[in-house]
């Protein structure tokens, strides 16, 4: 029998109806917040080939056949999280607590090893790498979604230690949830009044708006495009969708798949060449699985949010945020730096672009 | 005539119709978001006695009607922002660009001073200071409501650079918004559907089964109450609210300003002895005043955030929080430092204090 695992709790907030995941097997003794005890890390990284035993067994691997399970000799793994924020054993139950409701902690937490390399993430790997990513994103939403009460599954990323990340080898993560979360809530809401009044989506007239205005686009392909949003809550945000309308992420086409794979490693390289390699939030917005009529309205897309200022009392607060640098202007400066890349990017590229700002 | 101001703007996404502020005079330039760019400070600070003149003049003072104006002898100062998110001259204008819909940036951003020392704050200030700040916030409060397009005035601070504060020196702000903010307006519709059901205040309740749990409770007078919420995102989040019904903090009555001043000591005063003081967010929330009917379900109160993890991707992406630390074992934590600091805050506290949790 395993070691037993106290089950997280997700927690109702009786207001406004946001759900949070009290995750105890992730915490911290109260006095391990205080600033004199810091989290310290040797050199010894759970992710790197040779300490496949260090992780729990894999859920996936894409290994010659020749190699075992949780030995070396892949190119890609997906682990469970060692601390998982939900765990898959056990019954999703409902309860009351006096006037509050709480849900067991139903779900799965994983973990993708984006490459054997340690070093190198979205911006540097080859783009056959990044499309072996993407395969293995997709077969592992296509195996979670079979999980009976996961309501969503949410791809995302936390790139260096100020957006969340523990640890550094390079790593993308995958939730499957009981809940749909409230931001994608908010979209599928009014994503769904705008079709109401147009009958159009939203996000396809956002792309001819882009198109049409020519101010905020930073790449774009046959099949997908990424620009900074008009109404972006941080400086450099941007989002990257499929030209095409489709409501989830899992049903790409193949031919599409190499497309994803050239603009993902176009976009990070650019952001770690024009921002020095910025810390960042990387989030794959799709349309619940079992959401009636979500089709024609919703459009899956990647939130890509750099790390560059705090985030105040104000915007926590509110909902409401203040960014100080309008996306026009950002975009401008990430074409300026995108044409000097494309020129050939000389050992003098940096003090180039500095020099030329200012 | 005044120097040029570009007004800044406010932008609605289309999905989700959340505004944002585009505050261009806040900008930085995009090179200065490089990690080579740090911004530093010299030993000057604008906020201390003596300096008056490098503040913008000041909208309210309480000082001895023997001294002038921005010249020292205050012993509490409001000045508008030198860098402010949305400001008062101009109007509120409305305009669509494309499928998108804006708004000039109308509205107030002040900064109240909150004493001339430069190192104490509400944990270390004397209870009457607190409480002129407290008077202080609502005679602005008073004053900007008057402002024709206001819907909104928040109250909030920012506490140490990792919160979002620029200056080191204890200031407070408040903001005049021409809209409701996204947070509050849920809160106001999650509070009213509770109200319609039961025709009782959510957050009147929310008291009275902390009270019965008593679990979560960090601090208590005859007027307020300050506790963790059973659903709070962030560890060690608290909230503090005057345990009769009442909708807006301006209306607060003479007799119980003395009572929040208190507590408001005893509670800053306690996180930064449990946490060695952390950075933290402040937030006031109240009834928006032109939104009728919300008297009698929605209950002022304020949001206290102590910044101790980061906020990582999946949070960003989802409005979904995980909270390693159970609000019952933060508020146990707390109790506990509590005793030992009502035992005789010794030069040994600190170190009795870590000792007794390992």
């Amino acid at each position: 029998m395993e070691q037993f695992i106290a089950m997280p709790e997700l927690r109702k907030d009786p207001v406004t109806g946001r759900w949070v995941i009290i995750a105890t097997e992730r915490a911290k003794r109260p006095s391990q917040y205080t600033k004199t005890v810091e989290e310290r890390r040797g050199g010894f990284c759970p992710f790197c080939p040779g300490n496949e035993r260090t992780t729990p067994p894999e859920v996936l691997a894409y290994r010659p056949t020749s190699t075992q399970p949780d030995q070396e000799g892949w190119w890609l793994r997906v682990v469970p999280n060692k601390f998982p924020a939900l765990i898959s054993d056990g019954v999703l139950k409902r309860s009351a607590r006096g006037m509050y409701d709480c849900m067991t902690g139903f779900g799965a937490h994983e973990v993708l090893i984006e490459s054997p390399n340690h070093e190198q993430s979205y911006g540097d790997l080859p783009e056959e790498q990044i499309t072996e990513i993407i395969w293995a994103l997709r077969d592992r939403v296509v195996e979670l979604r079979k999980l009976e009460g996961v309501r969503y599954i949410l791809i995302f990323k936390n790139w260096q230690r100020e957006a969340g990340a523990s640890l550094e080898h390079p790593h993308t993560q995958i939730i499957a949830l009981p809940i749909v979360p409230k931001r994608v809530q908010e979209e599928l809401h009014g994503a769904s009044k705008y079709y109401d009044h147009r009958e159009r989506c939203v996000f396809c007239d956002m792309i001819q708006q882009e198109l049409s205005d020519n101010l905020r686009i930073v790449a774009m392909n046959d099949t997908f495009i990424c620009f900074l949003p008009f109404a972006g809550r941080f400086p450099f945000e941007m989002v990257l969708m499929p030209r095409e309308h489709t409501a989830y992420f899992n049903d790409i086409q193949k031919k599409h798949v190499a497309d994803l794979a050239s603009i993902t490693r176009q976009v990070f390289g650019l952001i770690r060449e024009a921002l020095d390699d910025p810390a960042y939030n990387f989030l794959v917005h799709a349309a619940p699985f079992n959401e009636a009529g979500a089709e024609p309205y919703y459009h899956w897309h990647i939130e890509i949010i750099p790390k560059l200022t705090k985030v105040a009392g104000f915007e926590w607060g509110t909902g409401f945020y203040i960014n100080p640098t309008p996306p026009e202007a950002a975009a401008k400066f990430l074409q300026q730096v995108a044409a000097r890349m494309a020129n050939g990017g000389d050992a003098n590229g940096k003090s180039a672009r500095i020099a030329s700002i200012h």
